[in-house]
């Protein structure tokens, strides 16, 4: 099951924060190792996401859930993620299960809170960010301090990549969300606005919300055009706090300029920075 | 969620474990956590075995799956797991974080073979003897080393107390097996042969067919009762190996005679003998 996942991969986002962060490492098979844990906390949590939602493909190829049933497929995700705390476990030192576990704890009660906000029209701006910051964001931010660990960096630099990946991982999900409601990709079999469908509240509909009134996630839900049920401002709004989160994850970086990471790190912001301006034309 | 399944335990038998192997400790705040670690690791087994198995009732209350749903109680077994790692890894060594993950990835690995083996009904005494040390007996094991370890006890005792505890979780999952098949519970509200209608097959189906070839498991899943089905000559042989197993658990506590484990952790095995023996005149 781990060899037919492994041959589909998404972006290996977080193996490369991992590299960032540690590079100039003296020991590489530690720093891949480390990049390898986190990596496969997030195959877990697809796997789980997967049968949860009763999703049948990923990244082009059918999900374990498709496969091998639920049962396996849950069972699976479990031993995915007790195989990375194994690898974790690994080190003599606790502190990189410590920052493993808690990071993945993090991302199950982000998740579970979600899951109870599911369909409440009133969820507030700062919920949203909470439930981001903690499904996504602390995971992104557990790959750079991770990384930076294991190359052995100073203090400094270990706090500057965290804080790095903590923004990225805020700026990479509001990102994602604002996909769901503006990019309609028939390659990538993707559907506008199944985030409204499934009754979760994101950026775009909680500022709406905030700033007219009513119910825009209802409207999205009965088929409404989102670019009809959002308005110019707010999309405006949306794009201004995402390039916000993007430039504070640079400025996370200024402590450690003269060192490898930036250089590697900066990349990934350029990236987002480059395919949020193509996004923010078609909104 | 946790306080809901805390207010409706199970046995405790792994705390138990973890706690009579580790008699004599110094650090008794430090064992209570051990404990705990453990049977945070079972109930989130439990919290998934009922996703999986649609079950709405456990120890006498209703399940997370029932009260929360699905997509809440495997997102809340996942957080149970991890929050467990986080325990583990408040310990400076990473000792105890391995031996948990590798306990949980064993009984992970576990319950995937026993699925993808349910309907098989050609599966080897070997491989039944292999899953169910695997899905049982290694978290045994895990408590009863995390209790004499967190005590700081010498490694002859570790040693023991571990292999006690494999040996006792051998017995205990034999026993689990035949009370499906012998004991029909209207008060815990159990059904006789849930194992064979599941497609599981467990050691009486095992060795049934093993003696005189067709297919118990598929008379006990035609409703057959289990006491026509299995012959007194097998059911004689299994309770001849669980008998076995329990010996060898307390054979295990020899070299440690003088210290207090053996006078909590033979309490066990004395109640299981008692139980056994009680089974025994029913089959």
């Amino acid at each position: 099951m781990l060899r037919e996942i492994l041959a589909h991969p998404g972006k290996r986002l977080r193996p490369l924060l991992a590299f960032g962060s540690g590079a100039g490492a003296k020991n590489i098979a530690s720093l891949i190792k480390g990049a390898a844990i986190v990596e496969l906390v997030h195959l877990a949590t697809l796997v789980h996401d997967d049968v949860l939602d009763g999703a049948d493909q990923r990244h082009g190829a059918d999900t374990p859930n498709r496969t091998h049933g639920a049962h396996a497929a849950v069972l699976f995700g479990d031993a995915l993620f007790a195989h990375a705390l194994v690898l974790a476990s690994e080190h003599t030192s606790s502190e990189i299960c410590s920052i493993v576990a808690r990071a993945s704890r993090d991302v199950c009660s982000g998740e579970v809170c979600q899951t109870f906000s599911r369909g409440n029209g009133a969820l507030s701006l700062e919920d949203y960010q909470r439930q981001i910051r903690m499904k996504t964001a602390v995971l992104f931010e557990a790959a750079c301090r991770v990384g930076a660990l294991l190359a052995e960096h100073p203090p400094e630099h270990i706090k500057a990549c965290s804080e790095f990946g903590l923004r990225l991982g805020i700026a990479y999900q509001i990102y994602d969300d604002l996909i769901d409601l503006l990019q309609d990709d028939k390659k990538a079999g993707k559907t506008l606005g199944t985030d409204a469908a499934s009754g979760k509240l994101t950026l775009p509909m909680i500022l709406e919300r905030n700033r007219r009134g009513g119910d825009p996630a209802a409207e999205l839900r009965a088929g409404k055009n989102p670019r009809e049920v959002i308005s110019s401002t707010t999309w405006r709004e949306c794009f201004r706090l995402l390039d916000a989160e993007i430039a504070s994850a640079e400025q996370a970086l200024s402590p450690i300029e003269g060192s490898p990471s930036p250089f590697y790190l900066l990349r990934l912001t350029a990236f987002l920075r480059a395919a949020t301006a193509k996004l923010s034309a078609q909104a």
